[in-house]
């Protein structure tokens, strides 16, 4: 059978933080496999974060935890959740940050609050819940302790108001809600809503050329395109859609006929 | 029997791209151990990537299995390949990034173009082909199906021009062909070509001072030294050559006679 | 059992160096598990390398082999030691980076100089032991040889200075000893020797707030807690200390009696 799969996912950037996770879960399963899904989520960012695990986690086989701490509520009341969604399993702090995920199919999650402090490093500082509740209890999650033990299944958890799109008679008004590493500006309209063919506002551009994939744009041109998760695009190719129009993540993003 | 090695080389970044990938793979293979190159290959800069592999895949053991997605081309007839070379194997964009690999000691390389769809993700995106082809073709071969099904051999592909070294009358003339974290300017002229003494003029500098290693230099000196891939390197001790001088990739490097 | 652990520790960035590590670590012991700690410890920072460890190190299990590349003296006549405390096993350049581990406990530390070539890669690089020397000899320590094969045991080696806390009549005095990546500044003033109440002077700032953690100030208020590690901190909630103050590594901190 394969060693357990825990995946990580935080603000901490490159410092001790990750590191000390890492041996604290190592140190109650050695045979944990980690996986680092990033540690450059922008700090505090909880709306970065619910886009971020919503484009990675479902990619994921059943087996895997999930860590995830982008918690600037840490130490406060907020709680720490176990959440069961689409056979996933993520730790999360109760901030909306798994939100998303429960946007796709209109799963039903099972959400437990970690309370039981048997499976926690002690004394619990109040300012670092990665190493001493997140990452102890996906160590005993991985040596595969029931997971009611944790805590009470619970109703009602903190969810994240996402963007959401309107229609109108003149077409649909989005908002860019991911700006990749390329600079590609990534709206939450779905790519299958767009009148074809369309006419895309963002900034002061207005993007009449919906492409297939990047370079059948012309280098440095501006474009329209499906994202690898089904919404509709703006990219430049070989450039950055983001710096040349000078948008990002709330940017508005309308889409009209284009066949005016 | 250790589980499998996948290693990842993209340019991504810090994105839910890379999640994604690791996540797919694991899908197919719970077993494969996901070993991170880099996800800071510069964007779509198939130059880098090629020095980058040169200079680490050489050192892997041979049942390692290397994905390397970085791939402005992606989505359009550009054709992705599975290299293997020196008992290494690659799956490659077909845009030269393993060009660089095949000089180390005139390998011939197998070249397979993958084409059999059975093995990749359904439905395939047209700008995400590192989660649904490279990703599940390097799950699959991982978990030991035979490389003929994926695609017939194929006696072409593009290969990068790589700069050369030229041999005059005066010394021989190259360039910068990789700088790295430290701003160690690493050239393409092989150190063992140097006349001993030799003078290396890059920028409007002159090196006369070649060393073992950096430390032999004096704090803030300008230095040449053997690169650790063989190479003549032009270094400060404990700072940065690239700053200093105001070079990087592509600065003209010459090295002529130092005794004179 | 679970295949071994080798946790790495470089300054290198994202570079084909730390890549060529794994793949020669990889091809000495394929069955070795590889930790990423950090990479981007800020270049020959052996101060900052020094906190990094102290703060991560003692986490892990026992089995663990902990491989650091901080190494401004590549190549130099510096040793390289395996250092065994507290159960934990490090190779290490001798220039202090784990001189912090012994004040955790006044742990005995037993310490071998890396001499014996057979477990070295050949040739060796002048530039790069990271690859020829430290890489394999973890590799091998992995596959269970007797480190004693690896070298003798020394009795002296470079120790770090470390910024000491002054007490006078007036209070305390110490410095920052780490900024981590919320732009938290982390002193090196025991949280439990300050007077409660206190004042803490930073900069040109008096902190007259002790809070349990981030989110008990005001989004945007400077706060002092006791930091993660024990130590006395100074914060912003959901801001950056760092940033506000214009501080940094080495910036005085006073603790004054807060009571009058």
């Amino acid at each position: 059978m394969a060693d357990p799969i825990i995946t990580l996912t935080t603000d901490f950037g490159d410092s001790p933080y990750v590191a000390a996770m890492k041996g604290v879960i190592l140190g109650i399963n050695p045979q944990a496999r980690l996986v680092d899904l990033s540690h450059q989520i922008p700090p505090q960012n909880v709306r970065h974060a619910a886009y971020f695990l919503a484009a990675s986690i479902p990619y994921f086989p059943p087996a895997a935890i999930h860590v995830v701490v982008v918690d600037p509520g840490v130490g406060s009341e907020r709680r720490i959740l176990l959440v069961e969604i689409d056979q996933q399993r993520l730790l999360v702090p109760d901030n909306g940050c798994w939100t998303k995920l429960t946007q796709r199919n209109q799963a039903v999650p099972q959400v437990r609050c970690v309370e039981a402090t048997e499976f926690w490093r002690q004394p619990v500082s109040s300012t670092f819940h990665g190493r001493d509740i997140f990452g102890p209890v996906a160590g005993h999650l991985s040596l595969g302790i029931d997971p009611a033990r944790l805590g009470p299944v619970v109703q009602e958890w903190v969810t994240l108001p996402l963007p959401r799109v309107e229609e109108s008679v003149d077409g649909l008004r989005g908002e860019v809600e991911f700006v990749d590493h390329f600079g590609n500006l990534i709206s939450n309209i779905p790519a299958g809503s767009c009148p074809r063919p369309a006419s895309i506002i963002i900034a002061t551009h207005t993007v009449r050329r919906l492409v297939r994939t990047y370079s059948d744009g012309a280098p440095g041109e501006l474009v329209a395109l499906t994202s690898s998760e089904g919404m509709l695009e703006i990219a430049v190719n070989q450039g950055s859609a983001a710096q040349l129009l000078g948008a990002g993540v709330g940017t508005p993003v309308g889409v009209v006929d284009g066949s005016n």
